[in-house]
């Protein structure tokens, strides 16, 4: 999908557009349904935006899939976590041997898992003195990414493992969209006060670091993202090309869009925010990329759980917009 | 259940309370579940509320019920709604055939949907002449209510519908709580501001109608309640003493156990509002029921709906619960 750096540009310079006859046919069937116009709120929004998506009047999700990036970080020498760099590897055996929270809200909520562990045993470089991937490695991640969007997908939902990942995150948002470190930086798995000055103080020396450097997307991926937050990018991508919908998760997994949507701010077109996690930096996170989350349920997890958990609520939505009668059908007055 | 008024105060009076030991079994797990202790939010307090109420470390949701009830009122000669009477009839028949969004959702949430109509071909007095239902009559809803709380429920859901339901939510809440009619008068189906007004009049000629009545919670249900509100109180009440957690829908539902609260404010604790309507009076009345809605997606359809998809918050929930591995048996380390 992306051979070279002019390949994955292209790819976001000629975003599809949804398509309005199925979203106009969605819509057309929302208003002859058995409820007063719009009494089913943000459903009868999910089912249109799915319809629009996949080119259909009655969306479905037959096939859905959770793929879960993890990648390990040079900039964990500085502290900036209140776990060690061994659970990343440690997260992945236990997603392989099923026991972890998105193996258990995956399987609830009807999705295959795809587990891809990315050169776990090579972390990035150190951000805050060289950019964090190569360009080969970069590439080589979204192509990662990429690769789970398999033909037939009805829904894709993303997250990531990453011990060190949220300053990262905050990294790329602020290459992105500006502000100040303490305005993306927050306690993460939970570090302590002492410990949110440090990594602001690594996203800060981040930042400095690159301040010369181009501000494309592809360059603030590589420069101060990692291989879990490339791939993310490279699914989300990969996934508006082939029409299928996305579920985004938490902060760390939407800071891997911000710098595509800080070029192209339409990349989101086809992605639903599933919910927002108490991380301080993902609200704001979400008013940049002007996306309104489904849920909001104190989850800071990662791991796609808040995505996984979403899922549930756009099956509701789906379930509602296929199976109503509308009023013609079932002989009540419209009012 | 409540051959008497005299019953039901008593069970008002004697409400169980959760059991502490399982509660802290479950809240015990939790901290020992392969995440950062905290980090899926309100999913790890419903598996410790459903535990406490179940009475088991592990809560499960093997047999859920979605009840709804179906009532006509007698104050619809004052034009309080944007539908006409005859569609509660029309809507319990589509409910009956399949085709409304509670039969999608509630499917979609794995729940038995059981339809309770209540007398629909005689409407409650008008309640702005006279008490809404004869003390007989009242006893009867809530017996009504009483009778879908089956032994062996996991969980149940409520909901209702009821053509011109909102004046007599709007009416409960305002004898319960206090404030202004306007504070508790809102569109419902779709009313516009003079209908609005109108409505505001009808609550407020009910407050005076009955000013000198004893405010006891079987007195308001009876005077300015309706039957479908009635056998909500009743179901409510019913599922306390056998200890099954109930998920409450939207601003009607809940205004139907406003009364018990005023009294008792702890009838709440074993109750989840499953979602919140954007119908004005509900983010009042949950302030005044102390409970934080699951889900607010912008619906207001009532029939159970919103309740219905919050089951699925649930069901995720519980899989995270019972399904994920400790630190211990993962082999990962606790930070």
């Amino acid at each position: 999908m992306f051979p070279t750096v002019a390949a994955f540009d292209q790819a976001l310079a000629t975003l599809p557009i949804p398509d309005g006859a199925a979203r106009d046919a969605a819509a057309a069937r929302q208003d002859q349904l058995t409820k007063p116009p719009g009494s089913l709120g943000r459903l009868e929004a999910i089912a249109i935006h799915l319809a629009s998506w996949q080119g259909r009047e009655r969306p479905r999700i037959e096939r859905a899939r959770a793929a879960i990036f993890a990648g390990n970080h040079g900039m964990m020498i500085h502290g900036v976590s209140a776990f060690p760099a061994a659970v990343t590897a440690q997260m992945v055996a236990n997603f392989t041997h099923g026991g972890a929270a998105i193996n258990a809200l995956s399987a609830a909520a009807g999705l295959e898992l795809t587990v891809v562990e990315l050169d776990l045993d090579t972390p990035t470089a150190d951000f805050t003195v060289a950019p964090a991937m190569t360009e080969a490695e970069c590439l080589s991640a979204l192509n990662a990414g990429a690769a789970v969007v398999e033909d037939g997908l009805d829904l894709l939902v993303l997250g990531e493992m990453g011990i060190g990942n949220s300053t990262s995150a905050a990294a790329l948002c602020m290459r992105s969209f500006g502000g100040t470190a303490s305005d993306w930086v927050g306690p993460g798995t939970g570090l302590d006060g002492a410990g949110m000055l440090r990594k602001a103080e690594v996203v800060a020396a981040g930042m400095a670091a690159h301040a010369d450097a181009p501000s494309t997307p592809f360059e603030t991926l590589r420069r101060v993202g990692g291989r879990e937050l490339a791939a993310i990018a490279g699914a989300v991508l990969t996934a508006r090309h082939k029409r299928v919908p996305v579920v985004l998760d938490g902060f760390i997994c939407g800071s891997a869009i911000a710098p595509l949507a800080a070029a192209r701010p339409e990349i989101v077109a086809h992605c639903i925010a599933g919910h927002q996690s108490t991380e301080p930096g993902h609200a704001r996170l979400l008013t940049r990329l002007e996306l309104a989350p489904l849920l909001t349920l104190d989850m800071r997890l990662g791991e796609g759980s808040g995505a996984a958990v979403a899922v549930g609520v756009i099956r509701a939505a789906l379930a509602a917009h296929d199976r109503m009668a509308t009023f013609a059908e079932a002989g009540v007055s419209a009012g």
